[in-house]
């Protein structure tokens, strides 16, 4: 990996991007949303498994690479609900290695190149000739206590690491954690999502295990949003600063009690049409706004997104095999309803993500340019990548300004793509910063201070961690 | 400020970039579009207050940075409707250089900046420990006459600019400048909104005034639309080649004259609802484009924003405190009524302007591509920044030509920012033909009679003020 | 034209991606998708006509370029279809050097300059002064048969040249050519669009063609389909690799056979209405996705534009003269029951494109990502252009990946234009995989076989035709 990678070929604007980019490279990883496994880290004996437990399987930007290309499913180690398929790892490795070439210019190719290159020091690109040494290497590390989760927490100076939790759970790892002589930051995120899309399958199970982990009998809406509270209260307890919510549309509406009452009890007898659920999240986001708004913690809301869409995958292999694909998502007439009653709250704050790029000039940046409750979230998924990045900081920051944004945040599964995933923000943050530099649209200090933020001051504030904050301006 | 801002850091196109901007430097500031106060100019004594009321108070751009980050606007000098709030200018001016950060890398920053270091030598960043200086140092320039409205006018060498007037207006600042000593081009341009948006508080007032000033009754559309064309004359009279009209959406439609009487009529009874609003702006929109084929009057159209989306915060405050915010718009099929009838029309120009990027290569490059009537106005509002300016030139100009477009106009409240945003333009302008240069697209007889042509040829062609033409070839 | 045109000016990254375009520079030309007269090959002795009747009558970017800046069609040398109008070539020549100025920094003004650099030797830039002397020698070469087509295609370096035909034709122009000495490979495309649109004027005309070039009586939906699988053989017989249709939405959906035939019916005897023509489309998309499936002729679709915007220069002029303009279209949804269906089909392939940017990263890229049987065409259009590839190749790449894409075609009328297209092509992929190299995010066995796949290997592969491959890796 070259020192001076992802910066502009132009000497004058790679030379101030390296200053910038060496002046926060010591900062501490600040990870306040994503989707690590906690149970990683209430066992101090935790290990990550083979290279293809770690590097494949729960990959879901590896796997759609990988089967859009036209490689089964089963040949990467992956089963069908209904069938245990076995495999050997080393031959899903040597397969992966070979198509390796499928990666390039990917932002996966970079996360993986750049994660084994500085976690696990192999330097190579992974080729067909290379896989066999390659996974010799990989097992030999991942069996070492050097290379298990909890050392791995420390050595990649993670000063904060926030899961992502169903509202319903009951925490057990986060509580070991928690009670345990390893004092670092694993908090949990509250997911509200299996709770709120009633037509989720799952969704009658998810109320019942919320009535039981909030020890309150839910039989209607009231009960539901009691149990809700207590459980904001439990995952507060336990770190928690923020919440989170994904849905197709960003519609928001206030029901009347009697109407959302009605939906509810429809729900809890296996009867709602998508019209009731379309219109129970919408309610459910206006009383997420108002939680928030009352207990402080920062509302997340991911919009925009077709879960599944890929039917005949989805119901052979289930959840996450990479079938979710983005649709137009409007914010402006949509989130009114809610902005309306909570936008200009002092104590509420909305950070927004989309994967729609044509809202950032359209609509995201003028309503965070303008109602105090917003915040724009980092460029999320496909979108958190190179040029992504450099779309999201042209198209937003002009018209926001940083101070509307709520810094970055990683979004992933794969614990060990975390340094590699900041350290391309930075790198990305820094080019950009030393473009405006060299053009003359703001000065030194503003470079260096604005830099201190994108890479960590914005996110510490964004999500109420402001403690952690080591003294520099805002 | 540098002087070579915001040109490439690449030695070979900031060089040529140079060279163009400087081949335009000298020429002077032909401003068709925009919303400064005609007042300024009418009394050769007026003056423009104190900083506050010159650089805060009128500038929604910096009030909503202000209140977005959690500034309540009464901090800064502005009062809720109902209760007018005293204020310390002096304070006022120091919270906003004390949050000048803020403005970091925004349009606002830039053309602050500019301003105060263009106008009023005012060389260093504004700051909390610079606001007791630097407010002494304005209070004293603007007091004297060397900053008065009308010096300032000629030291920005400007050669012509339009105000934005409500059609039912009698003008009485441009006829006083008419009929004074003071021979410069100020000329109005005819407003449509307050006509037209039926559902708008003051709609009948408006038609009252209309009345008045034109001297017309008003009972039924056809006088409505008589006093509209007797007004046109009038605006002409005085100067204006140009309507205006700015809308949510480009929906055009030709209702027959029994619908739209109708809708018209029971507006006069305070009667209308959402579809009769919506549907006499249709109408209207064709109207307005007839009147303009018949008396050559060049239309402007802004679409695709909702006007005080934050309603909480327009019921306290009113108007204009930043809470517009755009949303999606359509051209293709929207437009579609119109153009058929008059887009083929050698006497019909219509300018199009949008906050909605996505339609820059999908539908107004295409439309203005094609269409003989058509002419597309520069990067609007959130969009007259250095990325949206590169975005507009990139996106538009490929299938358009720039000989479709309607050069720059900038659209300002703040008089004192007119150079800087007029210089933003010519060095963006300047950037982009350096880079077609030195990438061969364009020789360098293109690219110097571009330059001309970007800085100033396109609005004197597209506002039919041809005869100030120099001469330079078309 | 200059060697190194359309090349950053970066120094280290110009030099890059000279040496990428270098080693491709030789690559013979692969034109899977456009608009070429096969009868310019089927008879030795054809010729190109004069000048105008080459670059500017049936260029209809140069058309619609004069035609919106105020030049009417008569003027040069496009007759109303009811009204036959005699035009000097001369004289429209001149007129069109005297306008060149219009192309500047257009991609038609760099394919015009190109071909008349490249092919004819004319190295000055068009003006009033040299029209004459222009015309003269582009006159005396067209004579000559240097300058046949047959040997133009030679001296053009083309390896496939595939036209686009309408699936009811009987293809005599492919058929001469396949039985001639001469063994170059033109072959057809299956084109659907006229016997799909059933509201379409010459729609029970096409049918009938269809019935007599299939030898099929069609009377219902099943006879219809008969005809068009009996087409589908004989197209492939003359080398036919690929299907194409166009549409304004890319909505799919599986009717019933009772209701397909009764929509069918309904239009043999001319009773459709809107909804029943777009159902149809609706329909047929999944009817070409199976044919497709069971072949394994290759699908292409067109989707989001609105042919004949322009309706008063339609009825005068008729089809192509400028007036379709592109309108949103929308993917994930729309395209959902097809790819449900044929989605994962290993037989299956489907390639689209679009003219809505905005679908690029929302959409297409994340859908191109996760399905085989997708892959997406090349920036179409108004998008081929320098602008428009560097989009297309920085917000599709990273999410979709290069091997899901369908490398480049020319899509063009102008056979002169193709050599200008795919050089402008092939130098911007070089000059964007420079840029990539430069900033370390490949290396340079990525980039050299990137650069070969992105030239040519992409397009043979997507196209079927592998049996070419020169044993380049994939």
């Amino acid at each position: 990996m070259h020192a001076d990678r992802f910066f502009s070929a132009d000497p004058t604007i790679r030379k101030l991007a390296r200053n910038l980019y060496l002046s926060v490279k010591n900062q501490p990883i600040f990870a306040p949303h994503g989707h690590v496994d906690p149970a990683l880290f209430s066992d101090p004996n935790a290990r990550f498994g083979n290279p293809v437990d770690l590097f494949i399987r729960p990959d879901h930007y590896v796997i759609r690479t990988l089967y859009s290309n036209g490689i089964p499913l089963q040949k990467i180690g992956i089963s069908p609900t209904d069938q245990k398929v076995e495999y050997d790892p080393r031959e899903v490795w040597e397969l992966f290695c070979s198509q390796f070439h499928l990666f390039r210019a990917t932002p996966s190719g970079v996360w993986l190149t750049t994660s084994l290159s500085d976690v696990f020091d192999i330097e190579q690109k992974l080729s067909k000739e290379n896989a066999g040494i390659t996974y010799e290497i990989l097992t030999e590390k991942l069996s070492t206590e050097e290379y298990s989760p909890r050392n791995l927490f420390d050595k990649f100076n993670i000063e904060l690491l926030a899961t992502t939790d169903s509202a319903a759970d009951f925490l057990p790892h986060h509580q070991k954690i928690q009670i345990s002589n390893w004092k670092r930051k694993i908090v949990p995120t509250f997911r509200l999502d299996s709770l709120v899309h009633l037509s989720n399958p799952g969704w009658i199970e998810e109320i019942k295990r919320l009535a039981a982990n909030s020890n309150i009998e839910i039989n209607n809406f009231n009960t539901f949003i009691q149990a809700l509270e207590s459980r904001r209260i439990a995952f507060q307890r336990l770190g928690a600063t923020a919440t989170d919510f994904s849905a197709e549309s960003a519609y928001t509406e206030e029901l009347s009690p009697h109407q959302v009452d009605e939906i509810f009890q429809r729900a809890l007898k296996g009867r709602v049409d998508q019209q009731d659920a379309s219109q129970f999240v919408a309610h459910m986001l206006m009383e997420m706004a108002r939680m928030s708004a009352e207990d402080g913690m920062v509302m997340q809301f991911h919009a925009g997104i077709i879960r599944n869409h890929n039917t005949a995958l989805f119901q052979q292999f289930g959840l996450d095999i990479g079938g979710d694909i983005p649709v137009i998502v409007e914010f402006t007439r949509n989130l009114r309803p809610l902005l309306r009653r909570f936008g200009n709250h002092p104590n509420f704050k909305l950070i927004l993500f989309t994967l729609d790029e044509s809202t950032y000039t359209r609509e995201l940046a003028p309503l965070a340019g303008h109602y105090p409750a917003l915040r724009l979230g980092p460029p999320w998924w496909f979108n958190d990548s190179l040029n992504g990045i450099e779309r999201y900081l042209n198209q937003v920051m002009e018209t926001a300004g940083i101070y509307k944004t709520a810094g970055f945040n990683d979004d992933t599964r794969g614990f060990c793509s975390i340094p590699a995933r900041h350290d391309l923000w930075r790198r990305q943050a820094a080019n950009w910063l030393a473009g405006l530099l060299a053009r003359h649209v703001i000065d030194e200090e503003d470079a260096n201070q604005m830099m201190y933020e994108l890479c960590i001051g914005l996110a510490r504030k964004a999500y109420n961690t402001e403690s952690n904050e080591d003294g520099n301006p805002v």
